[in-house]
């Protein structure tokens, strides 16, 4: 047995720790691309266990990958580097909620979609609601800085973090940010961890922030019969002093495999359809459907739906929460990307995603949150076949050229793992990246923790597809 | 002539470098305490100038310390270790507004105050509403992460930053983030950059967030005769489902002062008034309005007003906004703090504050944005008596005390600066200051930008008086 398992072992006790093949199997993956072994799984529930891993790994030189429920779209739990993948999920669960406050403290292994059933007894709400709230943790939220539809007026996850407990790679306790909204007190560690994918240090718990609860949401649905009316339609409620909770988009091609999985009547006759949500005081928002309704007709929507009841608003809703099962029938892979470009340019970007679809002869499907620029062009594969995959590489590579052109990012919530890392530098600059490295270097001189991530590996320029 | 000064005469013009005694004294001392006397005020206007200066500064070891109207209370533009003061106010004033992005972009020399007039016309919103937001500069806000009455419901600086352009302390130019709401491209330099105080990285030019503006806002003026139920107050309001805009707290020895500066019919006999200012749809604030007026008096108000008109509004916010003139004529000098503490420790920190303020016989005075526990306990004192400062002097020492013990911190919204650094290990423990150190130590190798700030200088202990 290896010296650091011995080691690890001392503390933990022996059910925590795996190293049979089938297990370490188990976590070699996630929802993005690729296998890779660990050479064990350590499953921690304590501070006190993750200090001890993170200074045994150190010493030793070890790779520790942490991990949630591994929904991450960009391979940012994969241990790419093998070592130790470090299970979060088996921590006690703990959402201790002070209401005159307005925050709750979380344990990582929380489910995000459980934050917000333990605050709703008391008016209150976690805004951030990342498509997998049902299934991810909280701990994956707050390493990926995961989005959602409801980006658009409340946010994503790192806006309603104050505060956390982080494990240093090299094994020592860290509290940032406390219990206050407001802290100017040093440099902003929070908000730099939130979203660095598990590289800087391992997030035990976190104060995440509540606001009062809307009493009342409405749902409205503007079909278009183009892309770039669609597009205008979104920046003239926008600027009309409105701001909706949610403004959906799902093309045609997505509209069509959703009525195919489950016809359920969407028009897919219809270039796009935008699904909008907006929240707050009932009186109010009931004014401002109106208005939204308005300005959609006004630009040529073809038809609008404001439904009556919660039921009818649900449906509306089935044709944007279908979008991924119904498209996963196409085709066996799935390459979700996020590129997300300045609202103004989600028009422009539209024009150039058909062209790449075209061009490259690929199955390429859009969605997403359309009222943040934050767009899911989704490309649909088979990575048996060889030919079509190269023509998936060079579509996505296509697009992130795109975004990057119309003044937009790689990823809008997603995150780089190890699928985007060969575009880093072609958005950040090479000080940008260079600057980056430098806070890596020093807060974990001996690259242990989930190395292999975000910064592109010597001559690493292949996106879906494997460098040799 | 120092080399570095003829090296910088190589690219700048002879005007923008100022060697003068006369000069360099006005660039001494900013709205906090002492005075540090440059060896050079150089005037920079584009981002090349800076580009050379930091280049030219960190090759020849030379301090610099970059400033905007110098208003800050924690000492951030202050010359501690002499060098250069980097005077950004001449910088060309631009704020280029792309209304269908919702985003502006703004050189660091523009007056925060001048955003919200040029954005206005579109129907949009900088939120960020620091109290000195018609002469301080937006730049001086981004390396302070400025606050204001508005960060209750709208946040902070921080939060409306969406991509920066830095110049490193080595002279690089680095972008940080971009024009898109979201973004998860690598680590969040944006967000640490902003609030480093100007010790990471000179800030040349935002991109910031706008919202659409409100078509509507009421004021609603509350009177307690006792402090902790007006922190009640405050506490059932916003887990009322309702969150106003602004929550402002003024007690009984600020109200004195200011009815004492300017006689307006303030209720001096009052414990604590509370101003609320609601923002949003007319008919929805109007029944907001109504609700928070029986909250307050159910709870024990003894009084409360609803103006019917902005010019009765108006006078409201007098009671609030003639504190700081008002203070400012009790005794010549003013330590304005900023501890800040979870909502529901409001009350306990008032009383904690009281007992302060007869423990040292310290003219101590409550207000601020009590919404977010945001407090501004100032301490109203004369720099001539030594023996009034040492009792100043402990009594903030205690007031930090105070804060951290009930799960506070140091600073809500003024910064480190030279005023809290000797407390930061206090709050942030070790390791926390500990990985601060290792961030600014790998991106200012040579200790030039800003050096003295934040981090406590061997052996500090002292707050208001300077250790000998």
């Amino acid at each position: 047995m290896q010296k650091w398992l011995e080691e690890l072992l001392d503390v933990l006790p022996e059910k925590q720790i795996m190293t049979e093949a089938a297990d370490r199997f188990s976590y070699s993956f996630d929802a993005s691309f690729g296998e890779h072994l660990p050479e064990a799984v350590v499953q921690v529930k304590t501070t006190e266990e993750t200090v001890h891993v993170m200074k045994t790994a150190n010493a030793y030189g070890v790779p520790v990958t942490p991990r949630g429920q591994s929904t991450s779209l960009s391979g940012g739990p994969l241990p790419v580097k093998g070592g130790i993948v470090l299970d979060m999920v088996q921590w006690p669960e703990k959402i201790e909620v002070t209401p005159d406050d307005l925050i709750a403290v979380v344990s990582p292994s929380v489910l995000t979609a459980d934050i917000n059933k333990t605050v709703e007894p008391y008016g209150l709400m976690y805004p951030p609601d990342p498509s997998s709230a049902h299934v991810c943790t909280i701990g994956g939220n707050l390493a990926e800085n995961s989005g959602g539809p409801r980006g658009l007026k409340y946010g994503v996850t790192k806006d309603y973090v104050i505060g956390l407990e982080v494990v240093t790679p090299e094994g020592e306790v860290m509290k940032t940010g406390g219990r206050t909204i407001k802290n100017v007190t040093g440099f902003d560690l929070t908000k730099l961890i939130i979203g660095s994918e598990g590289t800087l240090g391992v997030i035990t718990e976190a104060v995440v922030k509540l606001v009062p609860k809307p009493p009342a949401v409405q749902t409205l649905m503007a079909v278009f019969d183009d892309v770039e009316t669609a597009g205008q339609a979104i920046s003239q409620t926008l600027t009309s002093g409105i701001l909706p909770s949610k403004m959906e988009f799902v093309d045609q091609a997505c509209l069509q495999a959703v009525e195919q999985y489950k016809p359920i009547g969407l028009p897919v006759e219809a270039a796009a359809v935008l699904i909008i949500e907006l929240d707050g005081h009932p009186e109010a928002i009931s004014i401002e459907t109106k208005e939204v309704e308005r300005i959609m007709q006004e630009l040529g929507a073809t038809d609008s739906q404001i439904p009556d009841t919660p039921e009818e608003a649900a449906e509306i809703w089935q044709a944007r929460k279908l979008v991924s099962p119904a498209i996963a029938t196409i085709k066996p892979t799935k390459v979700a990307e996020d590129a997300t470009v300045p609202r103004s340019q989600i028009g422009p970007m539209m024009g150039r995603l058909r062209t790449i679809k075209e061009k490259y002869d690929v199955d390429l499907v859009v969605f997403g949150h359309a009222g943040d620029g934050n767009l899911h062009p989704d490309v649909m594969c088979d990575t048996r076949d060889q030919e079509e995959m190269e023509r998936v590489e060079r579509a996505v590579a296509e697009i992130f050229e795109a975004a990057i052109d119309l003044g937009g990012t790689l990823s809008g919530e997603h995150g780089i793992g190890t699928m985007k890392s060969a575009f880093m530098e072609q958005e950040l600059g090479a000080t940008g990246v260079d600057m980056m490295k430098r806070i890596k270097e020093a807060w974990d001189p001996n690259n242990i923790l989930n190395p292999g991530k975000i910064f592109p590996e010597q001559g690493q320029t292949r996106l879906v597809l494997r460098d040799e």
